[in-house]
């Protein structure tokens, strides 16, 4: 079966890998239909490693993942052949504690797609387990399918903000996670959402929604924009999703008593915390760590329409051109929002 | 002074009432502009009482307001004469215990407009606390100003739920307090809503929005529509609006496990509860008080145009047409929701 | 294998019973030590079957249980041969979405001892998940292992009412599962517990703890006492723990504003609530199915010493001696809380 | 009157000074009892100011009080002449959002006891709002009221951490509020406590509570004991309450997946955050800011027995010595938890 193989850094290539599918009695087994390239994919392709997770073997990269099942376990019940689905690309041990708590994205054991050393999904065929593969509201395209994953982030974010209705938000990072963070907020119970960035471009894509009110942060200051859009109390949440140290600074003025920052970004080193800032206000922080228990509640909000992510699915490649879809990724055009690639139809499904 | 006042249960009078209307430093007065006609008011109007509440002087009604800052007392920094506002229309005993909870809407000594022997605003000019006193964003009108408070009781609501971001919420009832509620479920974070009632026309009015599914109850089993729009899982919330027993026939049987009953609508009677039925399912039961802590937010959801409020308000009356507007609303029309009456302009302001 | 096998009502027989004891990967084999009698094995015994649960095979009873473990499957590491344990005993569909979202106790395919048609534990091996089963602290005995299931109610009513350190909590009910939600309620938060009951013998076995005042519901009002002891503002939660209809008489006038009442026990026919009397308190009403996630919970909380449960284990009887201990146990004496059954030691272990 | 007046930093004078003592509506006029000294009263007694700060007129110190009301104001109703009271040592300002809220602590308006340029109440009369002046139960003494303040901040810490049952908690620090914060986490739900200081007199206060396990971080590890003691899983809460930069290395491996960072301490500095070491666990980070709706809680943890404080109460001082007093705890003996002062007794009360 061809693959898109990451064969270590910089050295990507479409070819031949010997991948097992097995279908357990719980499993589906699905033909993939499209495949979004996602920043991480993009920065294993760079670097050949985030952090402690370094590509030692060859590895199929891809994890934000549509297709149609081709076949069911014995024991599946809810799924069947035909089916359009997409899949949650996070498997952890089913009985740990974490998994019990209802946490299990939080299962040390967790096994992700494209996370050295598991296989992504860059391939025309995956066998996953049936708990984790979602049907596709009739409504919902097989596009829309694969975006579900990085706005399950934003979810998880609003989910973790516990937003009270009419909540004004304030999102740092109008990248895909700041994009679907944004989204998932206003969709969550934001009244508002302040969304800042450096590139115009990524704020324009925002530009019809009155909802949002984008900041241009080179030329003005978000502080200013936050106090005057809540009579100086301040932003109920912040989401930091820019991952860059510097968006923390002053980040605590923003808040009002007792509001919320949302950590989601992933800043490469340490930052310095004002502690008696965050005291003064009460400020509590949460963090996120990808998701658990949103896909169905990503594709209940794009099928009612409260959530339109149409408009951040920028280009689509075929497999076949998979290689210059990441080196197009990799170029980090500013319209880019999510660069998606779609496998070509049976010859006679 | 002319006020609107209830003489007894079926005696409406449009008639001159002396009104102390003394500005303490932290109040201001505001001349009146557009006040809903609440089903409270018509009750007290067909009734002369609610409950425990009975009205045993002449009092003014109306407690949905909106106007126009006229003066303001010493120690007043964030509003000034001109400011178009909306008031909430309960004070509490700001240093009692419920108070200083946050939880001001419970304190036994709150006096609320309209509720006797408290008089309410249908007259010219108003004395409230600065604090309890909301500047209109420019874009949005007096009329969507004074039906703010019904959709605060749908915000209460939604808060009290803790929605969390895709939830599936069926909200029983569709007059104002259903229709606000069901508004506010939405912006609060639910992907869709499913509306429950007997009278297509209230159901019409939600006919464009895609996140919201109607369910005439004379025509078919809204457990049924439940259970098809949750692959069988149940709602996450019930929102019981209809204040009507029957209602509650297997209200448990539409939640999934862990979800969660709020209870808005106000049933004249006891009403009996299968606790086995709720057990099985660890279903928690909100209830609803007016609100606390609400308009700001109901303020920023329609300003944001996160919440459309315009469809609902059906007719307006002038002032000196107000026992009309109340007799209107005493008939109780299928395609009325919100009836709202409109004080003159000054004539030289 | 001899097991106390219910063979119908009121037919409870020591007899060989062929049990199937393979091991799985992910089991353990548990030689059993005690085993604590619970009023719903008491009611099978007498009645046959519990609503929508009847017997309709010979049924081994008990689920309240600790031991020895045995044997262990091959992928188990954190227990082992010898180990001091007790069980959980109902076991989840382990990827259905209620345990995903870590709520198992709510999966509608939920397996769990002494519910019909599983076999219950009384029986001197059993085959168990290792996740579901737990290690003893050393200075935790074998009785108060096999306790912890009916503490862990109590600790999941606590957990619900989401107490708040020093709240006023009112325990209605001072049976096993009254007492146990009494000491979980003070362990949890609780500063003080009002525990109410009919039967002065359960009362006086809280005699010695200055933070529990006991009411004899036939000398004195419940309601009278609460307000002394909270200067007329309410208790923070009520616990009804009784099972009767006539505890929810007046039930609401507890509680302080924006009170919580928890159901833990199980009335058999539906009560009348008034919904008004809740909402003038926006009461929130939490309801008990079991538990999830709380046996380490409780065997942390004994082994520190924060709850003591000796003094509800009333008497002991040999496993040869069961069927007695049933009859005992049926006839309900007041001075039995917990009634228990050890298994002799092996006769060379 | 005579009081302790702090002139400038290290100028302390016990003399005559003229404090108004008018006594409004809703006031209390209090003759004062014992008052202990808090380690902010030192610190400005030996750096003339914290932070922002700064003593510039002669100020009176003490904020942690109780006494007896000598007078009610006209609207007063709970509290008579004669009652014991503690008081709440910070005023709100009533009607401001922050108020209206919940978290009146968070006002930016709150006047608080001792921090400039409001008086504190080390002198033989206060006025107080009635709101904010609590009757001490009959078996709870006035020292153990005027320690009420410094309890409250580790029940407000507990509340924040939102504890459930049988969690285990880490206190950094055995400090006064380190201590306090110990006591409250025990009585707000804690199985366990592991307490860590580097001074043994500190943590020898805790010997005979088997609940609490103290580590020497001098002499162990302290996340050696928490993985012991937690089977590697880790504490579900960890406070911070020694206000150390140095307390912050490596914190986060002291927590479960999920768990919870409450911040009690205030260190001067910045401190550098691991962002990827929170996020990889979802911590949630919490933080206190003194107290709000706490007095009455600490009340009745004390007199219930569920908090004993009175081990921590170490020595005490006539006012007449009260400079001595605060030599004596600025020069910071092991062996001292809390200094108080006491007021003599009227000659003929």
């Amino acid at each position: 079966m061809k693959a898109l193989v990451l064969e270590k850094a910089h050295e990507l290539r479409l070819r031949e890998l010997d991948i097992p599918l097995h279908v357990g009695p719980r499993d589906v087994k699905i033909r993939m239909h499209t495949v979004g390239v996602c920043g991480s994919d993009v920065h294993y392709y760079q670097h050949g490693g985030i952090g402690p997770y370094v590509v030692e073997e060859p590895m199929v990269l891809g994890h934000e993942a549509s297709g149609i099942v081709a076949e069911v376990g014995s024991e599946v019940t809810h799924l069947k052949p035909g089916d359009r689905v997409c899949m949650e690309p996070g498997i952890p041990r089913m009985d740990s504690r974490a998994t019990l708590e209802g946490i299990y994205n939080l299962d040390p054991a967790v096994r992700f797609w494209a996370t050295p050393p598991i296989h992504g999904c860059l391939t025309p065929f995956v066998v996953h387990p049936a708990a984790f593969t979602f049907r596709l509201p009739d409504n919902v395209s097989f596009g829309e399918g694969a975006i579900v994953e990085p706005l399950a982030i934003g979810l998880q974010a609003a989910k973790k903000a516990a937003l009270k209705p009419g909540d004004v938000a304030v999102v740092i990072g109008a990248g895909t996670i700041g994009a679907m963070t944004a989204l998932a907020a206003l969709a969550g119970g934001a009244a508002r959402v302040i969304l800042a960035d450096l590139v115009p471009e990524k704020l324009a894509l925002f530009a019809g929604n009155p909802a949002v009110t984008t900041v241009d942060v080179r030329a003005g200051k978000l502080a200013d924009t936050v106090k005057a859009l809540t009579d100086g109390w301040g932003a109920n949440v912040v989401f930091e999703a820019s991952g860059s140290a510097r968006a923390f600074d002053g980040i605590f003025d923003l808040l009002c008593p007792g509001g919320c920052l949302v950590m989601v970004g992933i800043p490469a080193d340490k930052v310095a915390f004002d502690i008696v800032a965050i005291q003064a206000k009460e400020v509590r922080i949460e963090s996120v760590f990808r998701y658990a228990n949103i896909f169905p509640r990503a594709l209940a909000l794009i099928a009612s329409g409260q959530v339109d992510v149409k408009p951040f699915i920028s280009r689509t490649f075929a497999f076949e051109d998979g290689i210059k879809a990441f080196e197009e990724a990799a170029a980090g055009r500013a319209t880019d929002v999510k660069i998606q690639i779609e496998f070509p139809e049976p010859a006679a499904a």
